[in-house]
């Protein structure tokens, strides 16, 4: 949800494509939609803060139910990572984020709490070392399964952007790193685009 | 200078990569690096308003001075274009803004107005009339350069970003654009990163 | 035509992807296409020299007619280029090779002789006097148009490939060559594939 | 090897770039670059039969000696694949060639039999049925593995060409692929360039 309906800003139009919209309003555009019927929202919320109160009544207003939350985790606070920051109290923070967006969750009886690490990764070849960023990335999300058991985690992977390349880059990288944590309520959210861009055919990780 | 001093915001990290700053501070970053003599600077000024004086003094504190202004024809009231834009009110804007920057250009005696008309083009194909769209900005530059006969005119082509194809995709497309102007005072400003972008070989063009 | 009909040959199956054939047995091949009515031929005739006058009688009998022929400047005699070749004796082979092809459109009422000079530009930067190349392009083509001034000479553009770089390597380059020219009867093969190859939008170059 | 000392061919100089070579004038050129001390050599032997005699005298003389063995199960024959064949026949002729390589392998004391399945994978999304095409990818695989416990097996990833996209892909698919099918004589051959290729940072998937 949070792409379509949530203001777009780059490097150009650094004012935004369109006025700001907190999310109330996004959730009522969302309500305009044909034959929609769930919608994964960032956390913290865009567009300034709102009660979970009116959040819960917006969506039932628009028929609407939440399949997802989607930590923010690639911020100004997290430009140099989430899991793999090298400031531990960063790492801290991130966990902390994630963990609330898990409540969240909970409260509004959702499937899963999404993970888009897209800082975690590199930009240059040797830039970084690769294996440690690769472990600290499965520490940093078996921590998070462990602690919320009653809960599915689902990676996002993207080939890069922001990040020339990011730890989580394919399907099968991301069912490697899977297997390698060994806990049951991991898995894999396929975003269509990010398997093009990764030169996938989506439909067969699917079948994977 | 504005792309290395300038606050650097994505659609991940809408709230940037690193603190906001106003002109004259970048200009003090700018005079920390070494060799710099020269820099081009957007207009309207980044980070908020300072007057032609201040800039002025914060540019001899440093031993720079300025080669040319750019003016900020792509942010969101030129989302649909500059030259080519729908509304010919926001085309009026468009020259009256880059009047502006001509103006700053003859307050510190710099070299050229470079024209970088990011969201002149399109996204998809048929979605523009492209012999009409390729007149309007032939038409927008050739006024400009008509009303400043005293001054250069730059345009920095690039193939695509934020528009999936700039109308000035190229170092070839653009001479044609040049020749069929017909205008002394228009040229052409070759970034190194543009021209490998679209896989050119940056010595060819400049040797043409 | 020649890409359809021919055996396809690259550096894996080099013994090709299917069995040799001859232009007889392509243009056989090519009356079973339903709606096809011209082609385009390579020259030397591909798969074995075979009589004009079997070709002609071949064609009457598929009721196909040729629209142009192309002369085939980019084997191994001319992988170091056919109008840019280091050496002057390859260089008037090209001349002596495509004014046969130019005879055989003649001979056939054909509408062009299309040039594609896939081997005449650059791998690495720096690697070549891109002025001196883009010049003897030019004068090789003109030449050409001189002492064919019934004819008409198309050139096919194509970003890379088998070069990294072709000088003729986008519809506004081909352009400003074909105006340095100066000559009537020059003039641009639009190939869909390329285009979108060089990351046009056809239709942009074909309203141009 | 193969690369370097063979004849290229493609589909425009379909002549080739050079002379044909056999074998023998291969090792010879081989021979001639300072510092090479090993070499991979396809089978069968490129440029017509020699004896396996023959080419150990040669590589002698050269100060040579063989690290593996290519089958060129990518061939005109295999052009449907090899292992993915859909025609029974065909795998069984793939795996002979394999394993006659194999006994290649053995008479040069070699380190590997290379597997690059390049036709094995697909052109368009569902033209085949991806799970499927992975299976028998592995069961091709791990019979060879197991039918030559005393050899090592290798595959070459590599993202696409000559399909659009092969099988054994990148580091991680292949990683996967190698768990599945859970023998300790099959591993991986990194083509710097290939990992390139695919986006990866070669240093990345050497390190894992």
């Amino acid at each position: 949800m949070q792409e379509y309906f949530a203001t777009y800003v780059d490097r150009y139009a650094t004012d935004g494509y369109g006025p700001a919209r907190n999310l109330l309003e996004m959730i009522e555009l969302a309500g305009q939609v044909k034959d929609l019927s769930v919608v994964d929202i960032n956390y913290p919320f865009p567009g300034g803060e709102v009660s979970l109160d009116a959040v819960g009544k917006a969506l039932k207003k628009q028929n609407l139910s939440v399949i997802g939350i989607t930590p923010e985790i690639y911020t100004r606070e997290f430009s140099r990572g989430a899991f793999t920051n090298p400031d531990k109290g960063v790492r801290r923070r991130a966990n902390e984020l994630i963990n609330e967006a898990a409540d969240v969750v909970r409260h509004f009886g959702a499937e899963y709490v999404k993970l888009w690490p897209g800082q975690d990764g590199w930009d240059y070849p040797f830039q970084a070392d690769y294996k440690n960023l690769w472990n600290m990335s499965l520490d940093g999300i078996g921590e998070l399964a462990s602690q919320n058991p009653d809960l599915k985690f689902v990676v996002e992977y993207k080939p890069r952007e922001p990040r020339n390349h990011m730890s989580f880059d394919s399907v099968s990288r991301t069912l490697l790193g899977i297997e390698k944590i060994g806990l049951p309520n991991v898995g894999i959210l396929l975003d269509f685009g990010h398997s093009l861009y990764g030169c996938e055919s989506p439909a067969d990780p699917v079948g994977n």
